[in-house]
Formats: C-alpha cells, structure tokens, sequence
C-alpha cells in the first residue's frame, strides 16, 4: 500500500476477531516500529507481545477497570464532535474493554533505559522515543491488514501492570496495543481541515 | 512510495538546502500529521510554519545554543553504536545547528488545549498525541522527496521560544521539524535486529 493511502485509512480499529495472529506478522509490526527515530538514536523501544490467555485476561481486567471510570467521569464533549460520532467511538472503546482478553495479541510499547530514571517525569520523558515507534507500528499493522489501537487506559494502574508482566525498574511500560483481524472494514479517517491547524510564522495571524 | 519502503528509508535529514518548498508540500506534510490518532480523539495538534527570515533566525540561535550546550555536557555513549557513526550524526547535529536559519521551513508541532493546563506535568501529557503527527508528518516528508528531522534541543528555553511565537497559555510548543530538500542520499535507517527487543507474554524469558 501507499504510504498516504495507509495514512489517511489507518482507523483505530477496537472490534477485532479472536483469530490468531501469524508471529511473523506481529514482528513486522515491531520492527516497523523500530524503524522511527529515538532521542539520540538511544533505540530504547522494547516490545512485549502477549499472547498467554492468562495474561491477556490480567491486563484486560486491568483495562475494563480503567475504561469503566473513564467512561463514568470524564465523559468529554469536544467541539468538533457531532454526538452521534462520539457516542460511536465510545460503544466501541466500551466493546474493546469488555473482549480485551479475546484479542489475539496485545503488543506493549515499552522503553527501556541503561539505568532505571530517577523520578517518574523522567520516566515519562520517553514519549518522543516511544510514541513515533507506536505509530509506525500502527500503519504497519494497517498495511498488513491488521486492526489496532493506541491505548494507554489499560496502563493507568501502572503498579499492577508491572507486575503482571514482571518488568524492571529499568524498563516502563507505555502504550497498550491489541492487534487482530478487523471485524468491520477500515474506512478513512475524518479530521479537521489542515487549514484550520496551521498557522504561520507565529500564532498571532 | 510503498508505506514499509517508507518507514525503511525515513532517515533524520540534518543537511538541508537553502531552496524553498513550494507551501502546498508543507501542508501535505501536516495534513499526513493531522490523520494521526489523538487521545479521545481531541484533536489538539498545531502547526506553525515558520518561513518568515527573522523567525527562523530567532528559532536557529535558539537551538545553536541548546546544541552546543548538549554537545559539551552530554556526549553520551551508546553500547549498540560505533563511534564513528556517533560521530557523523553528532558532525550532522552541529551542522544543523549552524545553518537552521537557512533551512526554508521550520516547522513546529504544537498542542492546543481548550483551556491552558494546569502545570508542567499536564503540559507534557499531550506528548501521545503529538509524537504520532510528527512521525507521519515524517514519513510524509520523506515521501515528497523531503528531508525532516524531529528535535527537541531547540525547545529547550521554553519561555524565549513562546516569546518568539508569541503562543498563548493555551498552546504548547512540542517538537521542531526542520524540512527541505536533501543535500545527501535518503538511505535504508539501522537499526536493532528486532528479535533483541522483543519478548513474549512477560519480561523475564
């Protein structure tokens, strides 16, 4: 495929079957994402592919929690959201939590340091390593014919998420990914008009 | 461009020619960046084209001295990199520091909220959402033939760069993506072989 086709047809897919995943497949997505830049080129990006129905189920529960009071709290209005298209989104991030554990593959994006960070804004401070990797991996996915989605809900709980999947201080877990075949079809994605985002040589125009 | 043929060839293009990009390519490499997910679909991500001279010159000392300070105190050393291709990414680094100016677009990812964040550390929370336009915005770039590189060091004095840009509370300056057309070669990026940065189910293999 394309690279703007991938990218102007790389929906979060959250409804996925239960059918498993080729590994070879799932490494593309890894390697793919490896592929983006890192703060100086450190390639601290490491990926946990789970696949054991005991965890799946363990970080599923862990994301069911965390969704539920989301959905509670912070139901977020925002502007350019027609209502119908938000509630969509959410059913679907609700039907997501509710089959977490029946999703063939939950990729974790995680950063790996040389020494464990010493607070948690340096833990934090990864996410221009991280988060560029999750998205090659995410169009990667899409041209593979692969569902996905960026999550990080499932991770609020960062404790019990550590210990589910026995990582070390050095290492922290980012972005939750579950990875399968779509149960709908990847349609293209509808943003705001570019115009309405940029601005030139300062914001004032 | 094939979307792996990109993702494998999307290296950070430091040297940069002078010659200016037509302005319908600088929207199509924000536009690709806009098609990116966001959390809870927000949508927050902004531009600034920066073309104008004195702005980039602004934006350029800025960074020079972010960099020189970088290269003096922090040279680090990474175990999977021989020194010399450090030292040619470093020679990279300096020589864009001295030519920023130069560069025809300087273009900053920012993020808008709705209203202005509480502190720092939820000023840094939108990083999910920009990190991911930024890397499309990458491949983007590479597949019009562009160079881009996403840094961080010429961000560094916060205060001066949103004196410079004159944003609002509400608007954070995130990364900035130097683009233009290509002194060198767009060659295949190295990496980590992926099987050194997977693991399966749990972190202890």
């Amino acid at each position: 495929m394309g690279i703007f086709d991938v990218i102007y047809h790389c929906r979060s897919m959250r409804r996925l079957k239960p059918d498993p995943v080729p590994e070879e497949l799932l490494l593309r997505i890894c390697e793919a994402g490896n592929q983006a830049p890192t703060g100086s080129n450190m390639q601290g990006v490491r990926w946990i592919i789970v696949r054991d129905p005991e965890q799946r189920t363990r970080l599923a529960e862990l994301n069911r929690k965390s969704v539920l009071n989301y959905v509670d709290t912070r139901r977020v209005d925002v502007p350019h959201h027609d209502p119908a298209k938000r509630q969509r989104m959410l059913d679907a991030v609700l039907w997501q939590a509710e089959h977490m554990g029946e999703v063939p593959a939950l990729i974790l994006a995680c950063h790996q340091w040389l020494e464990a960070p010493a607070d948690d804004a340096a833990r934090a401070g990864a996410g221009g390593s991280v988060w560029p990797a999750v998205q090659n991996a995410l169009l990667a996915a899409r041209a593979l014919g692969l569902g996905a989605t960026a999550t990080t809900l499932g991770l609020v709980d960062k404790p019990a998420v550590r210990e589910v999947l026995g990582v070390p201080d050095t290492v922290e877990p980012y972005v939750l990914i579950p990875v399968g075949y779509p149960m709908g079809n990847f349609g293209p994605v509808t943003r705001l008009p570019v115009e309405e985002t940029v601005r030139y040589d300062r914001w004032e125009q």
